[in-house]
């Protein structure tokens, strides 16, 4: 513990590199505790919806989270 | 918020996009928020245990959930 | 399986009667799997952060999900 | 989306304001969308194992995460 | 890693401490990984649906899970 | 219920065979609850950061979880 469960679309390799440095960064300091778990859970745009629409089928319009 | 994750099995897109459409109306009349995300979690079913059974061994020999 | 977990606000028990009910009727429906677990989270407003902020001090300003 | 979930020990509401306003600063650069939302759920020491053992009693012992 | 999240009725700090000890076991045996993190949670019974109905309505008849 | 999510990296199907047996029978022990459900989550090395690393890099260098 902590463990910190990240939810959101797809990221390249870099980017999770990024993300998990940085969020261990917030929790240790915010925590003051030196073992941090980060899961990142990449979601497809068809299992996603917002707002009762999946973000598949906002993309095709606009361009959304 | 509210966010609702639905853990099932495989389903195809024109079911999703009916799950995130219903589940967001009932989350929006229930709580009175506007602001619904809903994450579906597809699980194979090697990766489900039914009672200290996989869903995969399970499926072989009758038909279940 | 299904699984859903709701993680909204905190609500009273008549509307959870609902929600488990209505949420379990889209559920059947949409997998066409009679087995439906719901757990309903309930998370105080100062243990929810909403673009950066806590829902505990956004709602001393505004009013919002 | 993104949505953020942090299982931790409990914090007081100024860790938490900024656990959450520092995150989302994270999740907005790293994943480029501006709509975050950050659940914090508080595990109390009795409800957590660390390698086999209670926090609770491990906490007797030593002082540990 | 492994994280495992047990989500249950209420139980009493000697059958967490049970439910620790042996969920802990069978990771590490299973995955022969050292670390392993449990997380015990409690949902009381008005907050969790089994096929339709809240637990609290549930047990009000008969005795169930 | 009860609901069991086991966060880990990849494993073969017996292995998930032996995981998903052996939980529920600790479960059902526990709880004294015979409806168990396991949702065995696989994540790739390139998903999971263990204090601010991604298990993909730190693998590279040592043999870790």
């Amino acid at each position: 513990m902590p463990t910190v469960i990240v939810e959101g679309p797809k990221i390249d390799v870099e980017k999770k590199r990024e993300l998990v440095r940085r969020i261990t960064e917030v929790i240790k300091e915010v925590y003051e505790i030196p073992h941090v778990t980060v899961l990142i859970k990449e979601n497809p745009p068809e299992n996603v919806g917002i707002d009762g629409e999946l973000l598949l089928d906002k993309k095709r319009g606009e361009g959304v989270d």
